[in-house]
């Protein structure tokens, strides 16, 4: 797939250029010739014999930004590049999140309510009755947004520190769309009983948990005991989040298409974390054929090689009808072909194979399974995880919306139901003459999302008991 | 020792009243019988017959507080009381601090910035050199407060969710006096190696851990662990932050005399976290001849009963006339008594029998070892750890500054010589003519304190080489 310039990839160049007409229309004759994407242009110093201007280009990676750089710097000797700065990295600097009192605190008398000795009313006051942490601390509103940082979005194993920028991100989105208090914690273990009893130690200040970029299969075990464990909503989003979206996508594609989506025929590439938790919604949801393939092709009851014992469940529940080989060949027939894998898995052709209507949620990132260019031809419906396609299927749709409506109910955990509830509700924000084959899903800048979603979070934890209020 | 109204114990009633002369005196005059302090009068609502008025009463207990809204009640027909508010207790509704976003996310390229996409190649920059954590992520201006809710201010094991409101006070300060980003973190286990452990899990998101109101001895082990174990600084607060600012006042009280300090005879009460530290760091300052007293008397080698490793410790280090018996005759002779133990654990005639000029700092919170107004004819300087007489010794002198200084420089770690720095750097704000028996020590709300502090913690931690920066 050929990259095109992206605002990831953004330097500001502070150019000194000297005054005379044309010399702005050569820089941007360069920046164009070298492939880059001209932003916005400001003027910093204007003297008679010179101007000094930030011009802003998008390139598609660090070597074309040098590239673009050199251009400009072999126009002449009327211009001069002062100074590089990246964007990207330059909104990182420093963090991305900060820590702020809610109260001024600007007289001793303050002082003496917020802190010593006023505050001791309040310690012995949870100290009588511990689930006064909610009306009195940050508890009510704060999720732990924790990671070991062995699945960093699709780079694997960068460790703690190199997770940290992912988490904070997280947090931002958070409170921007939800007003939720999250915190990274990225801990320096990989080690799942490490983890668990971490997060267990660090339960009492927080009223959710959000696992995060945990790898599989360890993931599974770390959310489930802490799910059991706990008595607050544990959450491993790429799970979840992934799943409840996907979800969210086929209640539309039914819709759409005045089809039950539970008598589909399924097709999931992937068997990593948000592959089999998408797996097991939709069949907790009522979808009876889907089959999983790994590297290894479908997950059957009985295959020996690369099996674990995830996989081993997922091969009891899936594949009702023991289809056994590669991906391409369990494609043919499918109604739907779920891709949680890796970048061009799956062809023009095997699509074509597929049941008439063929859906294709080609969702790994940031390439999918399929370029969309080429899919368009074939597939009726076509969705990726990116946001420069249509149908952008991205878990910032369901996570600020759930977790605020668990924090609302200072809810126990968390169950199907309620990601059913949170799916639907993303699925009917678009009603029926907004849907189209490019529009089956919201945008994650709409801003009805999150109350939509954490109101319809809200009624189904009341109704399955986890609502504590 | 008598208490007297305090903001602590606040209350704001909303107040309907007929609207008739003299009204208004009738409701003063019954606070006042009833011993309240009357503060803030706002009129909310005013109709021909009635006026609805907030009136805010200072009482001194919560007891105090039901009598005085009893008085009011019972003024006459005239004066109903709508609604109480607890002031305290309305402060810290919903928790003091929040996590907030410090840039803003409208459009979609900034979220490709901020996050995915755009978020990889920080990941990546990171993974490639770790130490670059500290220039795109919150770790160079995070601090972890860390507790296990053993030791919560005066009132002893309350638990993590107990404990909770005082670390929110504690990263409020944080952040409004030295623009730190603190988090609380209130851990749901007492055991020495898993706080340990999960304090190292956590360290990567952090550029120091302030640990906190954890009882000793195990408070003890574990910072000294810590300090061994990561490359950040781990500091006990409740330990340094009084030893600091203690020595701050006695470098002061030297000033004052014309002596030196490290002459003088120092008694010191109380055995815990912050006597043991405080011993240890004027030890490390000087100070040749310190008798450390708990419960039991002087604590001197061979002593049999009411010992642990950190006393035997002290017994070995302290005490170098081998005195025996009570605190109240160890006393007799010395400079110098600092109080951290508890209320009412010595008599005026025991300051008498000290040395000529006596300097009692009497530091136990809320009630002194002595109360102020007694000990004021006899000692030649009086101190406290109450913001209501005059010569308050407040760790909140130091630590903002202190943190402040050790992220500027990205230290590994800290040291004795980083903490006579910031005592040094606290007593010289105040100069020669400044100085009186009433004003050893400057005000926690002096401005010009966190500064000076962490100037001198910069210079200090690189001439120690603990300093990365």
């Amino acid at each position: 797939m050929l990259r095109i310039p992206s605002p990831s990839y953004s330097v500001t160049l502070r150019l000194s250029i000297v005054n005379k007409i044309g010399m702005f229309a050569n820089i941007a004759m360069a920046i164009s010739k070298a492939g880059g994407d001209l932003g916005a242009v400001d003027i910093i110093e204007a003297e008679k014999s010179k101007l000094v201007r930030d011009v802003t280009v998008n390139a598609r990676d660090e070597d074309h930004e040098q590239e673009i750089i050199s251009a400009i710097e072999s126009i002449d000797e009327g211009v001069k590049v002062i100074n590089v700065i990246d964007r990207t990295f330059g909104m990182h600097r420093g963090g991305k999140v900060e820590v702020r009192s809610k109260i001024p605190i600007q007289t001793p008398e303050d002082f003496s309510r917020v802190y010593t000795p006023g505050v001791g009313r309040i310690c012995k006051d949870i100290y009588r009755e511990p689930e006064h942490a909610y009306n009195y601390t940050i508890k009510g509103n704060s999720v732990a947004i924790v990671t070991d940082g062995t699945a960093v979005l699709g780079f694997g194993n960068l460790g703690p520190k190199a997770a940290l920028p992912v988490m904070e991100g997280k947090a931002m989105i958070f409170k921007e769309f939800a007003g939720i208090d999250a915190f990274p914690l990225c801990l320096d273990t990989t080690d799942p009983e490490e983890i668990i009893k971490t997060v267990k130690f660090l339960a009492p200040t927080f009223g959710a948990v959000n696992l995060e970029d945990i790898a599989a299969p360890r993931c599974f075990e770390i959310e489930q005991r802490l799910m059991e464990e706990l008595d607050i909503p544990i959450i491993h989003d790429d799970q979840h989040g992934t799943a409840t979206v996907v979800l969210a996508g086929m209640i539309n594609v039914g819709r759409l298409l005045r089809k039950d989506i539970r008598t589909f025929r399924y097709v999931v590439a992937g068997a990593g974390a948000s592959a089999i938790a998408t797996t097991k919604l939709l069949l907790s949801y009522g979808a009876r054929d889907i089959v999983v393939c790994d590297r290894s092709g479908a997950i059957y009851e009985g295959r020996d090689s690369g099996m674990n014992s995830y996989k081993a469940a997922i091969a009891r529940t899936t594949n009702p009808r023991g289809l056994k080989g590669p991906l391409s060949e369990v494609m043919a027939g499918a109604n739907v072909f779920i891709g949680l894998s890796g970048p061009n898995v799956i062809s023009i052709d095997n699509i074509a194979r597929m049941a008439p209507d063929p859906i294709v949620f080609a969702l790994a990132n940031p390439d999918p399974e399929i370029a969309p260019e080429e899919a368009q031809s074939v597939a009726r419906i076509m969705a990726t995880g990116r946001s420069d396609y249509p149908n952008q299927v991205n878990n910032a749709l369901t996570y600020p919306g759930i977790f605020r409506g668990l924090l609302d109910v200072r809810a126990r955990g968390v169950n199907d139901e309620i990601r059913f509830a949170a799916a639907r509700a993303i699925a009917y924000l678009l009603n029926d003459d907004e849907l189209s084959e490019d529009n089956i899903i919201p945008s994650a800048f709409d801003r009805r999302v999150v109350n939509a979603v954490a109101n319809a979070v809200i009624a189904a934890a009341k109704v399955t008991g986890v609502a504590r209020k």
